[in-house]
């Protein structure tokens, strides 16, 4: 029986939508507001799903103390009270929208995580907006 | 790779629900409170889920503010601040069930979006009761 | 020393807005959509706040067991499922507005509820717009 | 066309994680603070999702009166206010994780449901933690 | 010009109510399930209100980082994961009802916080019924 | 009577904290990560308070829609997707903390109401840390 589990975290950051090869105005006319130069910010909500098989011994998908850990250690450290843009290789050339930011956590991830379990990741950039990778 | 990108907007409407096939009895054993023939009110909360690949050069599924856009215009202005059996087209003969309303949204939306995109519509009716339409 | 308690309810119920002393233009300019002569609803979401002093043989203000029955006797049962213009005598010759629904409710609730006792009353009309009264 | 409908409800309850197999050492290192031998507790919150199609007569897929009915009775009943533990036959032998206990509650409303609905079930431990069974 | 910060905590425990000097009945017509000999559990949430002045050269009227800690050292630490009414030297001899439990968290954080602030502090036993003690 | 209304808003923006008086040393000792000097960003909550008597002939202490579009003008239009430190005059030589950008806030709207009003203004940074200023 397949059953999942899932763990919420969240960080602060600040970003800008900003595609180099367009002109300012294409910029303006595609992004909006969010291409402002001089960036804004959001509180990320993060939600990591895992799905596989209860380990009879511990009644477990997985330890939820070892994956709050590992996504504290390898996505709230890497990106809590960053500027995405600037301060990050990940973001470097790669246009953080909602979903690059939560394709790039999944990745991140899907490398720490045991290739039995399923993996889904949901990225709130407000509690109106927000994207979701895997399955 | 697949991504979803969800947009939440809201309406509060009028409504009851009632099959004119039957008895009054029948309605109400059926329906209970709800067929209150004075009618009364939720505030629907409404989420669209939007499936599909990111497109490269603007690192989106779609463009949130065009999707803002649509359910604000197709959605909210037909059925904000309506009374749904006597104000709306769509339920002049349509019991408007959550689920009834929810098949409706799922169709009004259908029809404005790419095929290529995979559409999954959410509708609440309270916190603790709502629907799920799509895939 | 003075501890409050609280305790949340809801209801579900139709309403409009309308001064019959005014025109429909004025009744239109003033209360805008929420004037709509077919009624619309919300979700009310109800907040009931009693302060006093800590009974020190039960370790409560009042049972929030007896607080929880009075709101919904006197309270749900009258609104949830109702058009508060229509089928209700509080609001036969009072407009609706969460003000006057607010108010409404904390007179109901004073009579019931021993001197001793501070009252406060919050209604969510919905989660963005909300009312208090008392103290 | 297949449409969800979801139903939310909640139950507060004590619980221990523990492997009477295991030393206590090997409890702690496995199960943390969570396996602290006189109990702890959580507000449990409750998401039941049943799949089916849509009966043109009610315009319903189920009546959602009768699937709270269903939970309240034997869900609600059987474990609100209880130490799973040591109150329930259900966890006599069998490790109260969030896993296992969403896992007890889709077998039991598995039960009651006819056939041709599908079942998943959500239960949140926290906010933050939470796990989902079935399809 | 008064200016309020607010911390927001959470910690998980089991509890029942029980008047000591009262027959199993008193108990059980008083408190209901509540009083369960086997305890029930709740994720409580804390809500901590601090005010006064802002000091010019932070900008703060208080470190939140600060009094975050504080909660945790002294409030967290002190009663997450733990059976109120077994594990603490706080509730031996005092009913843990949300007010007694509201008055201690009150009374602790009072001691830590110099005189000039004032100090309130809110407790959810659920999302539906909490607790507010001080000013 | 004394009645109160409120009306909720938001605006995403990115800031950092930041007194130049001090050694980068003595910044970030104070305020942590958030002296970061590229920036980090939230999704800022608003609540606004307004408290008067119910003028008889509306049934409103104030037009929701007025407050709202207020808001949305003077703080919203002011705020939104803006680096608080570089975009804005307020905070040129003020440090946006929560504190400041709340009373900020308050000064900015106490200017656009009627005397007769009560106003107090809340301001949440995350949904665990918030400020509050007014009465």
């Amino acid at each position: 029986m397949k059953v999942s589990i899932f763990r919420r975290a969240h960080f602060n950051a600040a970003h800008r939508l900003h595609n180099p090869d367009w002109t300012d105005e294409k910029n303006m006319e595609v992004f909006g507001v969010c291409s402002n130069p001089n960036y804004h910010g959001h509180n990320y909500e993060l939600e990591v799903k895992v799905s596989g098989e209860i380990d009879p011994e511990t009644g477990m998908v997985l330890n939820l103390a070892w994956l709050a850990d590992l996504i504290k250690r390898e996505v709230e450290h890497r990106f809590d009270h960053k500027n995405l843009n600037v301060d990050t290789v990940e973001f470097k050339n790669l246009n953080p929208t909602a979903e690059n930011i939560c394709v790039v956590i999944w990745q991140i991830l899907r490398e720490h995580l045991p290739q039995k379990f399923d993996l889904l990741v949901r990225l709130y950039e407000t509690p109106r907006n927000f994207v979701e990778v895997g399955h």
